[in-house]
């Protein structure tokens, strides 16, 4: 058993989540940011790729004090469960991700982390250890389900992103398309890594809904089974 | 003064034109066929990359022999004018869009394409010579201007299509988003090059309108101005 497991990105008209040098730009706007911090309050858990925390230091808190205090009145923490793949322990232990906001934080690492690392990693969040040289998602995906996660958002980058694609991990992908176009052959893309290479690999979707949002638009996609 | 220039292009739910493998995959179905070959017979002339040629050896003609009685009809060649943008004359003389069809060709070169290049497809097309190292599009679109073309198809690829949104010579942008995710650090996006890096340096679009097609969404952008 497993979360469902949404992914939430915003990108370019032309499919970038960032310029080439990765520098953090502004995709959507309010509309969206309010969305975002909805979808995320109804979260158990949120998850990041540990290249997005060294490049956006995110704290994936909810940023709404109505919706931090609903999830108080529901008996749940303030905040989802942070949580980072990060297979070589290489968080670091002052990011925010660890400090802002209350609650519960989890750095999965693989059995290639360091000792060291891993014990400095510890005195802030808990540590999940699965996988040898990288994290094994499946793994930790059913060892977060046998803590109580059953909805994980996914909020990036793009090598975890791709992963979570490629070992068929994802039931919902949600899309903000911005009204830009970036550009760029080396710029990051919601979907990294090697990428799938045969036309029968390709991860199938079915559009959920569309909605327009901040002179863009949101499309949500179900990823289709089997 | 140039033509109105739009950009058609197809991508994947996550922002991809191809596999890392730049092999061509079925991202649309019949109904955007349909609509491409329309839009295709609106215009005057369609116009590619080299890359696209070489990787993919389209011939951009009008396939519904209706559309292309239609164009006769109304006093038109049955296809629309076919335009490679080929810097350095690298497009092969048994390139489909030199043969297939009847009709006029382009080949846009530089001063730099290898004259006996140049002298060989010269038997094929009309030769353009625009710029010293690669082609000068702006030149190009006012020759084009000047030889009667007042609407612009292009098609592709990613690096002729970065070049027209860096040089503000891009009017409309129409996406059709595919149900699938592709992935890929390395596969093809539909703006690649450089890229902007600066955000006040974006090109900022208008949503125009959306469309249902083959289980995927049609995205026409406008291009803000100033």
């Amino acid at each position: 058993m497993r979360p469902f497991v949404f992914i939430n990105i915003a990108m370019s008209a032309d499919g970038k989540i960032s310029t080439r040098e990765r520098r953090q730009v502004r995709i959507s706007g309010t509309e969206d940011f309010s969305r975002v911090d909805r979808i995320k309050a109804e979260s158990d858990a949120i998850m990041v790729g540990i290249g997005t925390v060294l490049a956006d230091d995110p704290s994936l808190t909810v940023k709404s004090p109505e919706l931090r205090a609903g999830r108080v009145a529901a008996g749940k923490d303030e905040h989802p469960i942070r949580i980072v793949v990060d297979s070589a322990g290489r968080t670091p232990t002052d990011a925010d991700i660890l400090h802002k906001g209350t609650g519960k934080r989890i750095v999965a690492v693989s059995r290639a982390a360091p000792r060291e690392r891993v014990e400095a990693l510890a005195e802030h969040a808990d540590v999940i250890v699965a996988g040898d040289e990288t994290v094994d998602l499946a793994a930790l995906l059913a060892e977060l389900y046998r803590q109580g996660v059953r909805r994980l958002m996914v909020e990036g980058g793009g090598t975890l992103i791709w992963t979570l694609f490629e070992q068929g991990l994802v039931d919902e992908l949600q899309t903000f398309i911005g009204n830009m176009v970036i550009g760029g052959k080396d710029a990051p893309t919601p979907a990294d890594g090697t990428g799938f290479l045969r036309e029968e690999d390709f991860t199938r979707l079915r559009i959920i809904g569309t909605e327009r949002l901040d002179g863009g638009l949101l499309i949500r996609w179900g990823v289709e089974k089997g």
